[in-house]
């Protein structure tokens, strides 16, 4: 590697080292070891465009993650940047009880035109966690009112992740992140992971018979009435190590809910608008969920906003006369923001516009075709794709699999690796990811890729 | 009552049906049982302006409650939607991990400028259940690093409200809302509220020896080696009833936190930001918290945007090399979302502006004197004031205090009553509020005081 640029600290030239020690004095930035910020103080942004994340002396970074997975049409899109102008200048916001607006009505009636058949009523929120709270107290008040309090457990997925609130973490299996809180969480199950290349059973997806789900389906058959719902990231588990599986899996597990009556809630707050190749990521199985959880690429990432839709049935079940006690109490002062409601109608218009859907292939080709140049490196153990995510896990040992682990932090390494060629790659431990806006073009992939094979061979090499 | 008026469903003049009937479609509104609905659909909102929200056809209705306590400055105030509209087109939104930028920074600096002393260090969040959800974690983490992991209870207040997601309701005490997910809570002890219109002991506040605290005293005396923190809303508790108490209870639960060495967490969500005629509502006590949450007025009510302030020590106990395992691993998508850091670095503008806080005192002077000519009333129990914020009680008999109780449903009555007067009021179930923008005008006040009067001679006489 070039010395000269290693030894420059990153985020420390011109202005952007004034911006950075007044940030590292009053801001705790999420997911960070602050003391990290010692060797690597935060960069400075001061403008994006497209894919790129420029600094304020104009150099830029490429957004390969999409600002954690939520930019789907490109940084300060016109059509989006022009709807917050003008809804920020009509209708700033409104409490949502009692009162409606457009904005709401309108992306409301066009989610549920786009969203897996059934799932007819919207409930807004303001975030991925919030959006999987309002499912889970859906689903637990449900069977309340069926006459069913027992079911008020969850079943979830080794290396699921649905967000930070306790509900939340009480149905992930991240360890890394929760397992200090879990003396507070209330019971949920785990099913193993459908993480093929550390298949229990040693398959691999060759010849796979689903044995991870002959676990799910144990756990079913015994506790189905103490279940309210199983929870789902369909098609890729996202923070637990961007883990495609098979769509069959997801099929089978729709069947199963439905088989031991208990709602299936999927989490499509990463895997939605487009991620995948389909608009949702449940297409790919033909599944439509119970409930299903949106948040990140709604307003195409512009805006905190959530949205939890739910089939009829189950909105039925809570409609009744105001004495039988059967509303539902849960509402965030943001709901339904008027401002993002604008974004995401103007994302949703995008998706027309650009045809942006259909240019999900062209991503996935290019990186299917870098993923197979990488994966026969020494370091490379996996590599992963569906849509415009893509992922390569690194590991110690091919034969073995053993992985770097923690202390040896090749993710870090990775990530400054990464911007000293311009581009913001974030691994989740050891693996490398890849999770493009759906607006990238080939000049600007063939750039990612070359530049993100540097990094990796250089990384191959000294390990 | 103007027969005429009454006879008019709400809502369906003209295009607002339109809307309305489109919105029931598909929508799931918060905190709403959607069957009352059918004769009260929801009120369609084209347009805001100050504190007024206007329907498509050109009515209005007076936003009395700042929209579920959020607007601030009024809607739509020009300098607000500068810079949202600014922001927008530079720098729409990036990850806050690794990266940082200006609107962020100087957010962070203002708001430990302003914030009571020894709260230097900024996590931003999406709404006020995260920012307590954050609080919750960062205690419990923090004792756990310290060599005490059993203090992982909390201590609340019945009628306490922090929130709708798990661990935010697991420390609130208003049993309407939570009571059916009781099972599903970790485990928090509920002090009695300092309620002084039902206080237990009989002293309504006069003469007045804070027996309610002893009871506080009492839990921690026996838990406090389990508790990690006590969590409160400062001066007033909100959502359980707009109850205004003595700035002595906050002191002394200042002091009973220190002597126990449990953590006090101020959620100031709804308090915060001029509401009580300071900018923060612990300032009336000289309180510093451990930990403060903000949201809502943040941003004057624009867009969603939190954030949990902690004290330097708080945050040190988790600055440490990365393989000590100490990092906090929180983090929303949104968090420090540039378009509504500069919003909210423009509410802060408004404040000095137009010298916000100052016009407090005008507004709680024309408050207390509506309250004070109501009191006689035979259906008002009691009267409440601190700030902008003012209520009424509204009791069946008003020498035994006895409730109306939730089936006669008094609130929906005023509510629409209110409505056909213009006003938006939306009782908490018997109790009337206020809570009004800091930049509500004299005349303004005058009419909807006037019309309020109307609203409650009206139910007075028919009670």
């Amino acid at each position: 590697m070039d010395k000269e640029r290693k030894k420059r600290p990153i985020g420390t030239k011109g202005v952007r080292a004034g911006l950075a020690e007044r940030d590292l004095r009053h801001i705790w930035h999420p997911y960070t070891q602050m003391k990290d910020c010692e060797s690597m103080p935060p960069i400075p942004l001061a403008k994006a465009r497209g894919i790129k994340l420029f600094t304020p002396d104009g150099s830029y970074y490429y957004d390969t993650i999409s600002s954690w997975w939520c930019n789907v049409h490109g940084h300060c899109h016109p059509h989006i940047v022009r709807a917050i102008r003008q809804q920020a200048r009509r209708l700033d916001h409104v409490l949502f009880a009692g009162f409606t607006h457009e904005p709401a009505v309108k992306l409301a009636e066009r989610l549920t035109a786009i969203a897996p058949k059934g799932l007819s009523k919207v409930f807004f929120s303001d975030n991925g966690s919030t959006a999987v709270e309002v499912a889970l107290k859906l689903s637990v008040q449900f069977w309340q009112m069926k006459g069913k309090p027992d079911k008020r457990c969850f079943l979830g997925l080794d290396r699921g992740y649905h967000g930070d609130t306790f509900g939340a973490m009480s149905v992930s299996g991240v360890d890394l992140y929760n397992k200090r809180f879990e003396p507070m969480f209330f019971r949920a199950f785990k099913a193993p992971a459908p993480y093929c290349y550390r298949c229990a059973s040693g398959m691999g997806g060759v010849g796979c018979s689903l044995n991870c789900l002959a676990e799910m389906e144990k756990i079913l058959k015994r506790y189905h009435e103490k279940i309210a719902a199983i929870i789902l990231e369909p098609m890729f588990l996202g923070a637990g190590g961007m883990i495609v599986y098979p769509a069959l899996y997801l099929k089978k597990t729709a069947e199963l809910a439905k088989k031991y009556k208990v709602h299936l809630i999927l989490d499509e707050v990463a895997s939605g608008f487009g991620r995948t190749g389909k608009m949702f990521a449940s297409e790919h199985a033909g599944v439509s969920p119970d409930i299903m959880c949106v948040s990140k690429g709604l307003t195409s990432g512009y805006l905190p906003l959530a949205a939890t839709l739910v089939k009829e049935e189950l909105f039925r079940a809570f409609y009744g006369d105001f004495d039988k006690f059967k509303t539902f109490y849960h509402g965030h002062t943001y709901t339904a923001n008027p401002i993002a409601c604008a974004a995401a109608n103007a994302s949703l218009d995008v998706f027309d516009m650009e045809g942006s859907l259909d240019n999900v292939g062209l991503i996935n080709r290019s990186l299917k075709s870098f993923l197979s140049d990488m994966s026969g490196l020494g370091i490379v153990g996996d590599t992963r794709c569906i849509g415009v995510v893509g992922a390569l896990e690194l590991v110690k040992d091919k034969s073995t699999k053993c992985s770097f682990g923690p202390k040896r932090r090749i993710g870090q390494e990775i990530y400054r690796a990464g911007l000293l060629r311009n581009l913001l790659l974030r691994p989740l431990g050891d693996i490398v990811y890849f999770f493009l806006p759906l607006s990238a073009r080939q000049r600007e992939l063939n750039e990612i890729f070359e530049k993100a094979s540097e990094v990796i061979y250089e990384i191959n090499s000294c390990s």
